[in-house]
């Protein structure tokens, strides 16, 4: 965005949490910051939610409190990213600008009393943010504790999308300025189908309750719209601090994988550090999960190091049975984030609070206090070892496998009117655990992303494919690249217009296949497929398809269905390189033999042989090299390095070689050898 | 509706699909009539999503596009459905008409962008359609090529009502009609429960979000006010264009036994023709089902044979999951429309769409073109096979089975606060399957319509039952009809009241019996009974009751419960005839039995012995006999033609005699030597 | 409420049902009358929805029909609980004050057509409904038939807040009058969390759907409000009435323990007398359920005896599917109300509905009739033993153990954002029954209530407590008391605010113990505790936590998770008395045996040992003691009196040692020899 050169944040971990000082009597706040010493936090996140307290009223700015607790902070060596305040604005601020509030799809308007209560589109809350943003980098910018902004809080967790009025007329202007003219807009929309051609701007609507299906192209729009719509307010605010301080880096704390609000690639254009805030269900085994978005937001922020933004430490609130983390398991998880890319851990929150929606929602000083308590016990031992390892700071992960990710491709392929329902997040996480769980690293590529830096491409489900990006993958390949594209790809273009003659149209050339129809599965029905090679089976399920081998090498055929004895599996060989076609979903083991196989071939070898369940990553820095194994198991492992050997970070720099021992929950950081 | 003697219009099978030319380019068209020619399709639905192509502004007409698809359809031999091109209103009309959007239960307007987006008693709306239609007839009421008309499309598919302040004072009026005096209305509603007596017309609403249970006649009212309304909308469009030629048929597609909107009866009325769009889904064995639907739209159109308006080649997109149907499955089933009375095999659409909302729904040229295509062979083979039967049009089915079916039951039925929640459309086409797989053709009979051409009668879970429909009940069982009546009948009156003094009233003395009290049972609970006169049991589910005999003869008694010992199943001599009585659900096996017992007794007979999935049926003109036996299984089956024999159509007349052979999803289409 | 001597309304069993003679025409009413005297009934709640009836069109009224079957009813010794008629508003109303009608959390606006269609915050509702209800008591508060006033009906049935502007405005002065100062509502709402803080009063909205979870204590105070302001409603129509004859006394049907709407400990001190409406579920085993509102009712009238206001005969009609009471279980139920202090038994209807919306609820006189009509028959045989039994109104029980119940601490428990999702009323029913099931009699006692009438106290999922009641409960302990505290209580104060320090904070001492830390567990997942004492285990599931013993005896442990080892039940010496506490959910039966336990050591021991299903209940009037013993099973049952005899008064008055036998679905009432 800016090519104003930015002090690289962090020298070391930073290590902390939000930090809601606003909830509590000055005097707790000296507790506060020597109990920040004592677990070796030095960072918070202040101010998120502050604004009704820096602006009670309209323009009447109260910034006293925030100048004594900044000073505070500084004097105890805790560094603050500082928010904007803007993520939930004032009662008055709803009060005065009704409008401002979102409304749904069905027209209720969504009311103040919780958080994050403001269209998209609404000029009067853009103009009120980027004020209180320019306010407070006109007081803290230069702030000696301050080494971040950190803009607003969560986008689109709650509201992705108004449908008011408001929003209407500036999708209207978002429209005319992608289309140029309505024939443009009736042709790419495919308005003949059901007499929607529109003869006025002015009689789009947004896609509110409809008697049935939508116009596909119209919410495809209306959700690229309403994502551009809260970057112009998030670009407001960081124009509004930047301001007052173009060296001082901003972020805004993105939602991971499985947050479809926000194209973060394009946002991440915007940023200077990307952040994430991950929260996975200790009730199921989300640690291959958790990882993707780890993956996601080093690649949103082009490889550099990124920041975990939240966690909790022991359980949340939000869910309808929230379990705890078990003992160890904040350690685990937070060593995930730095062994794949993250130069801070940061927790919601500081200290739980005593009121309010989220009193429930742990913390690194909980209710029970510090005194006698597992949970501050564990944060203690985690700022103890971040210590130990502030060397890695600034190093970063080399991944030779690319896995394709884009916004538009997810929401076309969630509109409804599809051959089967399909969770977006579900199956690529399921590619991506494929690559995890073979311990290779791999980055996410957006469409237009540079793909020859890498050996690997994985295309998983990628229902959208522009003729450009088409080029690219094929040229890819010509160039000795290894492609992989599963099932349901390259079936419609940016407009979500089919690609006729044969799916997937621009890819039957590399890949040497014609599709000829999918059958889609319901829950429970199978299909099996059959390895040609050594004539093992097993079950597929979810989709299935008749294919046509144009070229290709059959690896493996269905057994089932009228398209028995037709491809399942297929291997072309395309200019130097090879494209691999799966027609169906496999299992996570049959998924992880097969991945791991096709990338061993293309040259590309996991990091060590372990254990599902055992994680092992690898960060670089010229030639320093740093080996994560992580026990997310509560069972001992035994782990051969694979000839390398290092100093054991975490046991006062212990060499180590031949194997390492893991106890259940264990996490080894190694400095290799050169 | 009227008696201008209409020109029949099928002197062969109709070949088609549903033609949207406006979705594609002009050079297009000129190698959809070749593919036409190729496949033999002879007739094509159009215009039906045309309207705001014809008018793309208020008042501003463009038919040329029309004119030159028209006339090349016609050079080509391919007769034209004209639709008045009404379903789906240009956005201009809503713009123009906000108040003709519809309005839901709980005060959402239904916005446009998807299609249906009318109130049914929108005036606007109305004026609107009716004079596009005018402008239609004036134009191609007697172009060549069209054959009938087909008025807007699938009306109440999703708008079967609108709760805005419009179709509240049309309401007002219907309801001002109906009833004469508020004391009538007040009496009849029962409004002295609950404390609901109107004192003022202008007090009535819509039976919009209310606290708790609405009063059930004014939901009833306003159920049959909607279908009404609906079809005044549908009248208009008929009356403006038999206006310009009184000769032409006109049609619209119904939707089929699922389909609570309409009283198909009543409307019925008003058409030439009959029609309905099928889509049965293959991830379920829906042959009886849909059969159901086929007898019951060619009921509605009084036994002339009908039009299977739409299906689809493959999968659908607008189920969760849409699986294909399997090779061979679009031919069993379009020939189970033809053995049941169709003399028209069309479907939606002939070209796959490239965008819009239904992209993903088959069609007879797919997306991947027609080259190398297991759809378009299937497509061309059914054409051929069509051709070779045209002389079975015209004619017909001799049904002496009846089974009553009426909307404003459906609705009564299902209206909320009954001993238990029940689908009218889950438990009547159990009834009818117990008939179809028997292979007895059944007719589906209006309350008020002709039962002395019938032997038996069956009346399933008929809540509703009038005190003139009773005394023709009890006529023809008088006369030596054999009547079949299953449990809760005959509980209300046609206004929902209930007829005292021991169910089913009404129908005591026919039937011999008493009903004391109802027991339904929750899913999962089972009852038993045991048959007299073998002591066999089966068990029985979903309600049960303690029932009196008062003359009836007892042929099954329950085994559990307090009414155990009790009747279950009783037969009472009435007159000449004989009344049955089932007072509890029965599995479908036993059910098939049952009713095939019963109907032998009464004299009639399965036209041939088949085992489950082989469906037969029979077509006659003067002497002319065609007899279907289609298997809708994936195994082999040898059916005995219990002593006829007949030229095979299907296999160059060649004859057949003793028994046939049927493949897997075989058809055998057999004119029957006299 | 009033100092007025109010003349005790029973000296026998009033037994009757609702009555809507306005749904009949008056020919029926002279065979009601004759019926009710066949039946024994000589009681009916008249009135109930005859607003409309009453009062036609604005300030007309009609009188003349209520005269007439009030004096009819009279004539034939059937006294009259008269209803204030204002349960319904009349379609004139509402078309006269639209603003009176409820409006959803979403902004739906409810229609007329069923019933209770008013917001609680209505200022023309209370008025016009405070005018009937003085209408009817100038006319009839000293009618000689009349015996009480039944207050409106059911509120909060269906309506139980309303989101509208009205109500807006009184939740604000409502909020003033509570808090005083904005300040102190901000610190006590915690509105410092998510900037959240109200500048002026007019900014505050109720509850309304947000973009996600609304403030907590926002939520809390707005059902108190629409708590309140339905018992203002209530007292308005209470002061009309009373106003004519003051000695008359009044109530209104509460609808028992799972009805969260009202504080009915704080509307009880508004009422003469407690009633409720009872219905449990004849599809599930819900005896110790039903028994648990009986208690209630009792228990928020003082302990006074109570009115069964409510009942079936048969079977309802509101839910999916409505089950029969077996032949019997009207009488078993029946008896349970009596045993458990009511000295009525009433039904909803003396005769079953023609029309409207519950036309399909059983009652005294069924749609068959009543000739061999099996209803009919046991509801005359109820007459008869009711009448057999007339002595022992007036008495009452007496409870040695109380149970804790509060609707802030329900509200609050409930509302989202916890720990886990949970159901207060399952919970604590759970522990009612495990009292229930040891025929241990129990009194449920507010927050506020006077502890030391009791020998043990439990507090199950007590998660909100004051300071003061937490005094309270540790003065009970001290002076000998027995207290069970479960999981999660004591958690918060009045206003949602934790208890910092380690929970239980205020109840630590008493308990010797601290929770570090809660595990909810998710349907299906379980934990095991071992008792110290004997060895064994017991499967426990929904909740657990890590516990500290500080001086409390250990008596059970965890087996697993983390905390394994760690207690999970606990016994605390404090003072004279002992406090027990439970750290997770246990099975029925070992809740059983536990209570049982706790309850012997604390010198309260079973009435008599009976077999599950087997309820025995005790009340007494100064020598006079009446023992019931009912059979909910369908088994033989013989039951030792345990040294107790007296006479049967429902066989005779014979005379009763040793053992008793029961049939199934039997009752035996002994008149206890002194």
């Amino acid at each position: 965005m800016n090519n104003i050169p930015l002090k690289y944040p962090f020298n070391q971990f930073a290590y902390g949490a939000d930090y809601n000082p606003e909830q509590w009597p000055e005097e707790v706040w000296l507790e506060d910051v020597k109990l920040m010493r004592e677990a070796g936090v030095n960072a918070v996140s202040l101010a998120i939610f502050s604004w009704a307290k820096l602006e009670p009223r309209p323009g009447e700015y109260d910034f006293g409190w925030l100048d004594r607790i900044m000073d505070l902070l500084h004097t105890n060596g805790v560094s603050v990213l500082l928010a904007t305040a803007t993520a939930s604005p004032p009662p008055w601020f709803a009060k005065l600008h009704p409008e401002s509030l979102p409304v749904s799809e069905t027209g209720v308007r969504m009311e103040i009393g919780s958080r994050q209560h403001y269209s998209p589109s609404s000029l009067a809350y853009k103009q009120a943010a980027a004020s209180l943003a320019g306010k407070l980098a006109e007081r803290y910018a230069k702030h000696p504790a301050v080494i971040m902004w950190h803009i607003n809080n969560e986008y689109a967790c709650h509201i992705r999308a108004s449908y008011d009025e408001e929003s209407a007329t500036a999708f209207r202007v978002w429209l005319q300025r992608r289309y140029g003219s309505l024939e443009k807009l009736n042709d790419t929309w495919g308005t003949a189908f059901w007499s929607q051609q529109y003869a006025d701007w002015e009689e789009i609507q947004p896609p509110r309750q409809a008697p049935t299906y939508p116009n596909p192209c119209q919410c495809l729009d209306f959700k690229r719209f309403n994502s551009d719509a809260l970057l112009e307010l998030c670009r407001a605010e960081i124009d509004a601090v930047k301001k007052h301080n173009p060296a001082l880096p901003v972020t805004t704390n993105f939602m991971g994988i499985s947050a479809p609000g926000l194209d973060q690639f394009a946002w991440a254009r915007n940023l200077d550090v990307t952040s994430w805030d991950s929260y996975p269900d200790p009730a199921k085994d989300e640690v291959a999960y958790n990882a993707s978005s780890h993956d996601l937001t080093r690649s949103t922020g082009g490889g550099k190091p990124f920041i975990l933004l939240e966690q909790v430490t022991s359980q949340v609130n939000w869910r309808n049975v929230n379990m705890l983390k078990q003992p160890g398991v904040m350690r685990t998880y937070s060593w995930q984030a730095v062994a794949r890319g993250a130069d801070a851990v940061m927790a919601f929150q500081w200290r739980a609070s005593r009121a309010g929606a989220e009193k429930f929602h742990g913390a690194l000083v909980p209710h029970v206090g510090t005194a006698d308590s597992r949970v501050w016990r564990e944060v203690c031992d985690l700022g103890r070892e971040l210590r130990a390892c502030h060397e890695i700071t600034g190093s970063r992960i080399v991944a030779r496998v690319g896995m394709m990710f884009d916004w538009s491709n997810w929401w076309a392929v969630e509109l409804p009117s599809k051959p089967r329902e399909i969770s977006h997040t579900t199956i690529v996480t399921q590619y991506h655990e494929a690559l995890f769980d073979n311990n290779i690293p791999v980055d996410f590529v957006p469409m237009e992303g540079d793909l020859l830096r890498y050996q690997v491409l994985v295309l998983p489900l990628t229902y959208m494919l522009s003729e450009t990006t088409a080029k690219n993958i094929k040229q890819f390949v010509a160039n000795g690249g290894t492609l992989i594209v599963t099932w349901f790809s390259g079936i419609v273009d940016e407009c979500d217009r089919i690609w006729l003659g044969g799916y997937p149209a621009l890819l039957r050339e590399v890949l040497g296949i014609r599709v000829e129809e999918w059958q889609p599965l319901p829950e429970g029905v199978h299909n099996e497929i059959k390895f040609i090679a050594d004539g093992k089976t097993s079950i597929c399920d979810f989709w299935s398809e008749a294919v046509d081998a144009e070229g290709a090498e059959v690896k493996a055929v269905f057994t089932k269905d009228f398209f028995a004895g037709r491809p399942a599996l297929t291997c072309n060989r395309y200019g130097k390189g090879r494209a691999w076609y799966l027609a169906t979903r496999l299992p996570g083991e049959v998924n992880r033999e097969l991945f791991g196989m096709i990338c061993r071939e293309a040259g590309v070898q996991p990091l060590l042989e372990a254990p599902k369940g055992v994680e092992v990553s690898l960060r670089e820095r010229d030639s320093s090299r740093y080996l994560f194994i992580i026990n997310h198991t509560d069972a001992n492992h035994e782990i051969s390095l694979g000839g390398h050997h290092g100093a054991d970070l975490l046991d006062g720099q212990q060499m180590v070689a031949g194997t390492v021992n893991l106890k259940p929950y264990d996490v080894k950081v190694l400095k290799l050898a050169v």
